[in-house]
């Protein structure tokens, strides 16, 4: 993120200084700005939260207000900041954190037309995700990929998954819905169908439970299949992650073709070859 | 799917235009086909659900009735033409998709004897899986086999585990119905078992529950172990996915059709054959 | 189980003809005798279990109760029988088997004198493991000792685990007491526990439940740390299932020691070295 | 533990005899004093507990008082010996057992400041962990650093798995609070928060649950969405423990101590020796 965003930071001037101090956390300035800016972010999304505890709104309800506009204030020139100190406000704008920067301060100014809409401001919580910034950030980073790599992986393994499990909780909600009735809380196929989702899940609210002995016992059995079916995600994903994990441990030996080469070997453990020196000739030999 | 049913393919004529329209999905007639046919199902399925709900079937009843009588109608012709344009229609109605089409039209019919069995219509939500067509075929077809091998590889420690469970939750229902009895909702030994089920599986209801210290210990007992058993499924399925994810690991050897050469091997595994030189010989006898 | 057991085996004569039919299922008559046993004990589950449902009890309680009497019976004369015809009685009278057999016919008899003591012929269902002496005997063994390995290696990982949750549960369940306390459901510091432990299971019945804003704080934070919670003992069988397979799939080379050497191969894929050939070797220039 | 605080154990003297008893288990009396020391901490926490209790504290409240003085005296007792014997007292004192030791008796002395205070005695729970001493030491101590290593090493992925779970669950909660509203039981963002955790994590209390059908369609794809996301925490735990478990794979060259030497390797890695032979040779050299 800091790497590529350098691209577009302006050559001199003033702006070339607000941008180590706003984009960059590399400078003493530049991880104030993101800690402060973290701790408002914080401080924001809780002063939201309040204003939604009914006592609480009561007695400091305008002064909660007040920081509110205060704070989205001060978002909103941050906001103006970035678009003015990079090369590229065009990009930023339409930046994954761009647009979540501009949605943090968007519902402040539409209460004014459609009150409640400020209740949205709690979208600031995705604005923390640059706290991966002042911490190490490469680490992070790279643990980061590692997860959406994984996950980018399964997805075809995952929407054969989505499309059987929705497949399945429609025709049971059906069954439920044939024998449970109205009369004890199976209102609708569709809230059989949230009742088959919150049981196949192992959430089990309670709020609608099956009460005939048929329903239960075919209640029994999907929790079981459901059992079942849990395991399939988590073996899907550890099975990724195991592979994004092993391609960052091991290479192959150009000579004997030992896959279980650690990555950082000079010589390969089951030949003895020389790594480097071997590849070397080998593209000497080519020309 | 795609590839076998071409063996059914007729020679000529329309049948064979019409064949490549219903059944495939490569021509962009087959394909705009199959969008228009998982709309319709798609829209069929919320139409029997929306019947369901009482306060839209009050103001839309008959529209929805007519709707469903159309789309039945639509997919009826649709199940009899696939029937005609086949060269083997037993082999098609015999089929897991072909039981399935028929499924999906026969309970509007029956409903003018039985009502309610309308509701069943939403075994349609299966021919949904007619979506993988669309896509990607190959790549989605590998994935569901990917996941069906590592399902079928683990039915002996499936059946293991399920026998085991099927006991324990036997007599922790039992134990439970001693203790707690029917004044505190434990009525019979089957809703023991029923309660057992909600409390290993983590799905936890909570309508029922033992009220008594000793009930309550038991069940902690219960829970926890529910804890370690969730484990099980998990493990087996990933250490399944795993060796159907290695399948990818081994090459089959060029001369013994050994197919469990890792991939890297150098000899076979099997006859010892040095599997290069072997390679490089057939091409040059073939030049 | 069955090649152990041959060994008690009596030489000829009547008993060793019931022999094979009561304690093997490799004849035609041993597989009819297990098969109808184990109706027998599904069928006298089943009715130990009606006879707790009040409305059943009314209408057929007689008659369950003859049938109660007749399996009783039944399996008191297999019983002895199992005795008389084995070589070493009292080696299955001690074997896990046989003390299940025994205790699956007692509670009928001390029924006479405490009432309500038959409902423990739930027991039986443990019976039904002999279920896998019909079906491919083997297979399942091994596929249930793979399950026990994995169990037995990692009895002390989960040892650990097990203390540290204990004590997690207590501290959690202390605090909730003293923030909540008995006007909240909270009575007792066991009863506390108890919460605490559905909630880091996941089973969540909701019969207690956090209501102030700190309780309910609190137990935000348990739940996420119960997510983290649930996923070690689920590493630790995984972990433990991979090692006890792998065990089954590989050997190491006895020349170039590579460790991924497929359990069958004659020769080995990183050297080409015929593995039975140079073990021979090596044990004659032993010798 | 134990071998690392031997270095403090004194010369001679009866402080060396006492030391060998309470801080080590190795002899008959340290063994002893140990599981002594073990039963009564289960027996105080035993006494904590039924306290609160309400009809055991009516009936035996005096006596329980009188056991709980008892032992805190007892465990005061222990506590100044082992600062006395110990030849660095203050680095036990700030040890972590140390410090749950001195935890585990001052409640009883603040008890008479504020009543309720005692309740906290069930910290002393935590000094379970000294029965790892008495069973085999090592091989638990080493269990248990293979799951803080795989926890440790993972840190990285859960805390860029809570942030994103955090942001997640805020803006759920968020929605939520929109579309239920308090007259539903979502009085407010931060409540709406604790329904969004209680539902990804699997808990499903059900004292809050959605009643609108919109409300009960997003909590249903929350629900199949925590279902997704509880699969990352035990994938990436599952990983870690591989590879902590995979630690026992590799061995360290003799010659540049290279800890990542595959356990079967000829050639190391790192510096190329053929590991065999310069064993060999160093053997050689010393004879």
């Amino acid at each position: 993120m800091s790497s590529r965003s350098t691209r577009y930071k302006p050559k001199s001037g003033w702006r070339r200084k607000w941008f180590t101090v706003i984009y960059e956390a590399d400078t003493p300035g530049g991880k104030l700005f993101d800690i402060i800016l973290l701790i408002l972010i914080l401080f924001s999304v809780l002063t939201v939260m309040l204003e939604t505890v009914s006592f609480i709104k009561i007695k400091y309800g305008s002064t909660l207000l007040m920081i509110e506009w205060i704070l989205t204030g001060f978002f909103t020139i941050e906001y103006i900041l970035r678009l003015i100190i990079t090369t590229r406000p065009g990009k930023y704008a339409l930046s994954f954190m761009g647009v979540i920067d501009l949605l943090a301060i968007i519902p402040t100014y539409i209460a004014f037309f459609f009150a409640g809409s400020s209740y949205l401001l709690t979208i600031r919580a995705l604005r923390l995700i640059r706290v991966f910034r002042i911490l190490k950030l490469t680490r992070f980073i790279g643990e980061a990929q590692t997860l959406s790599l994984a996950m980018k992986n399964s997805r075809y393994k995952i929407t054969v998954f989505m499309v059987s499990v929705t497949a399945i909780v429609t025709i049971i909600g059906t069954v439920l819905y044939m024998v449970e009735g109205p009369e004890h809380g199976f209102n609708s196929i569709p809230k059989s169908i949230y009742w088959a989702i919150v049981t196949l899940t192992t959430v089990g609210y309670g709020d609608i439970s099956p009460q005939t002995a048929l329903g239960q016992f075919i209640a029994s059995i999907v929790m079981i299949l459901g059992y079942a079916i849990i395991a399939v995600p988590t073996g899907i994903v550890s099975v990724e992650m195991n592979k994004a994990q092993k391609k960052n441990d091991f290479k192959t030996c150009p000579k004997c073709h030992n896959s279980y080469t650690p990555i950082d070997a000079h010589f390969c453990p089951e030949c003895g070859t020389n790594i480097e020196e071997y590849e070397e000739n080998k593209e000497s030999e080519k020309a």
